[in-house]
């Protein structure tokens, strides 16, 4: 856990197992989890990608009846529980629109509904074979004084989606995740780069357990500002991560090693006059 | 090292301690190094940011007379030896192009002079503080069997170099740094990161030893186009690390990890269209 601070936000990562396809027990799970963590003062708190659902669908047919529309049955009940404790709440979850299925994450707080995203970067995997690919922008949301960025599991490989959330003014990037095996190095090293590159605070909340023959990894983290390590949860096993963080480290991005001798600010510093063919079509 | 396969080319960082504002001495080090890196098979040979020259200089007027042009006197000398042991070498120098001063690196093979890299970010620290910004855009070199893109220091802190680089054709990262204190991030974290997102080598090349009161954190590294960790210096003492690459990992970036059911292609599934305002002015 950092220092506290009189700015500080206390956030939580709820490292939970879900249960393949029961939405009902996956709810109930997740407010069971809420209630211990808001107990210990978060009043922030985040649950892995496709928490509510599961994510090893076979395909559309199979994926499609656990699927809800945001706002839905899952964001009224927990908008109660954050309106009971006065928290903000993100998790995973399917989402429907038409016949369009999202992977999608959503922040819910008091005031009900506050922002939903659906995964841009799909990998072919799970859920993701057949999901419709994002369709809207990255974006921030303010959730009590933290600005946050979310994306999803994938999303954070791709340098530019953290980039894009910091450059818009994210103080905290929220990644609901399913990091199955292979994808140790995000857990282990890519986290903590984000985190630097950006100057941001960083919350990944992977599941664990296993489903339809992938193991998950664990390995959910908080990370600061300047890449450390501010909580970090085992490859196994739930448990619930906790740091107290104060959003305008983040906010100050110069960074004054040696005063007068080493100072740097990884935004302004950027030079995007250089930076054209990161644009580029990709196929 | 890796796993030796037919196509594989041995590549080598020296990490090596500069005398400040030794050019001579330094020149005759960089040679003595190459050759022992020649001895152990090495086709490709890398040495610091500043190896040349030293990094420290307080001011133009002191740092100037250790400048050089491209090509010029130490790139001449480079080039024999290239000749003599059929190797390429990359290495740092200051470069002086009438009233600027650059810090550069430089790509020398059998053939001469192949291409040199300016500094595009600039840190505030050392002979940064009043270096002319590079002002060419990231390029990819042919080294032998090898296409490498050159950056130097905390250009790899922005993911934007490494990634045009890897979108430009780039199979190998080349690096050569002077990382200080406070660098620990970007050594134990940030290579295996930047290697991974791009499917591509990293091949990071730090000094060692102190400098007006800065003490550089070796740590050189090769990583694998998976992020795995080839080869990594100690933190102290000049030492060669090595490995055996074999550039087709590099090219293909699918990666199928559970045929059918789990393949991801981290350049092809990126999403420009929602990158937009990564490009944004940044001040």
């Amino acid at each position: 856990m950092s220092t506290t601070s009189p700015n500080a936000t206390r956030i939580a990562g709820v490292q939970m197992e879900p249960k393949f396809g029961e939405n009902a027990a996956n709810l109930a799970s997740i407010l069971t989890w809420a209630e211990k963590a808001a107990d210990l003062g978060a009043k922030l708190i985040v649950f892995p990608e496709c928490a509510l659902t599961g994510y090893g669908f076979k395909d559309l047919a199979e994926a499609m009846p656990h699927a809800e529309t945001i706002p839905g049955a899952s964001t009224t009940a927990i908008t109660e529980f954050c309106k009971k404790r006065d928290v903000h709440v993100v998790y995973g979850l399917l989402e429907r629109d038409g016949e369009n299925l999202f992977n999608a994450c959503v922040l819910v707080g008091p005031e009900g509904l506050i922002g939903s995203y659906r995964k841009i970067h799909l990998p072919y995997l799970g859920v993701d074979m057949f999901a419709t690919p994002g369709d809207r922008p990255f974006a921030v949301h303010q959730a009590g004084d933290l600005k946050i960025g979310m994306h999803i599991c994938y999303d954070a490989g791709f340098p530019e989606s953290c980039r894009v959330l910091a450059l818009h003014g994210a103080d905290l990037l929220v990644l609901p995740t399913n990091w199955p095996a292979h994808a140790e190095c995000a857990a282990e090293h890519m986290m903590a780069t984000r985190a630097m590159e950006n100057v941001v605070f960083s919350l990944a909340v992977n599941r664990v357990g296993e489903e339809r023959g992938f193991t998950f990894i664990g390995r959910s983290s908080i990370m600061s500002p300047g890449g450390a390590r501010l909580a970090f949860a085992a490859p196994a096993g739930e448990e619930i991560i906790i740091a107290d963080i104060d959003p305008t480290q983040a906010r100050q991005k110069r960074q004054v090693r040696v005063a007068g001798r080493h100072e740097i600010n990884r935004i302004a510093d950027r030079r995007p006059e250089f930076y054209g063919p990161i644009v580029a079509p990709n196929r």
